[in-house]
Formats: C-alpha cells, sequence, structure tokens
C-alpha cells in the first residue's frame, strides 16, 4: 500500500481533474499511485485509472484492486455499509 | 473466465435483485461468478460482490477484478469510451 502522498481521493470534480492528479503524482517521482473512491465514486475511479493507462500514460499499468465495506454514521445515529475501491497504477 | 452462464450483468434494477441471481448461480452449483458492468453500472458491481461476500455468502471471496476500456458507437456516427469491470466471486 501506498503511503498518502500517493493517493488521489475520488470526489465530484470532474473526470480529468483526477487523471491530472495521477499525472501529477507520477512526474513528481512516485512509481505507484493510488486511487481511492466510495459509493457512486467508485465509477469515476475506474475511468480515472483507465484514461490514464490507455490515453495518456500507457507505460502505466494497474496492478492491483481491491474492494471493502466501509461502515458509516448516518444521521440517525445508525450506521450505513458504504463499498470503497482502491485501484493501484504502477509503472 | 467463466462463460455466460455463470455471468451476472450489472444494469438498472436495484442492487439486491443482483446479490439474489449471484446467489442463485452458486446455489445452482457454480464455484465461480462473474459479475460484470458498464460506466455508472460498476459502483453497483462493487455493492452486489461486497453484499454477497460479506452478509450473504461468506465462503465466497472475490478472486479476480479487471477493468477495461470498451468502444461503443454513440448516436452521431462516432464512438465513445466507456469504462467496464469484471469481478469474479469463488467458493
Amino acid at each position: 500500500m501506498a503511503d498518502e502522498e500517493n493517493t488521489v481521493f475520488i470526489g465530484g470534480k470532474e473526470t480529468m481533474n483526477y487523471v491530472q492528479a495521477v499525472m501529477m503524482q507520477f512526474s513528481s517521482g512516485s512509481d505507484e499511485v493510488v486511487i481511492k473512491a466510495r459509493g457512486r465514486s467508485i465509477s469515476k475511479a475506474v475511468d480515472v485509472a483507465e484514461i490514464t493507462r490507455q490515453r495518456f500514460m500507457e507505460d502505466t499499468d494497474i496492478t492491483d484492486i481491491i474492494t471493502e465495506t466501509e461502515e458509516l454514521d448516518n444521521d440517525e445515529g445508525g450506521t450505513v455499509n458504504v463499498s470503497s475501491m482502491e485501484i493501484t497504477l504502477s509503472k
């Protein structure tokens, strides 16, 4: 697992913003970038990984994908389960 | 890769419909079920895999996840790239 410096968290911005963030991590010397997402952002995380490796950095590839279930607090004082994903892109 | 019989395609139905479909595949004798999704359905595919292995069938686990970029025709006669994912759940 990479440390937080090599991690890009996927949120509500446009997909290409995150592709740029991944490429900046690689160009600043990382050999590995971890793309993290939760819930509906997971689809965008896959787009970011695919666009990066297919269109912009063909010397990178997906070397690991893991999924988990995270238990988050909801507004009613209970918990809700949310899927999360980490995609590792490596040079 | 499993053959089509062992495959569950994720579409617009409720998540639990697909969890049931996966469990039916296992209960009909499959040792491996492949969950396939494209685009925004990818997040739901991860939910289906996580709910199945964490809540209903704890003897199953995710043994493989692959992503691809598929080129689909659009309405204007051009093409559009869409990410796809295949998650393999195994007993």
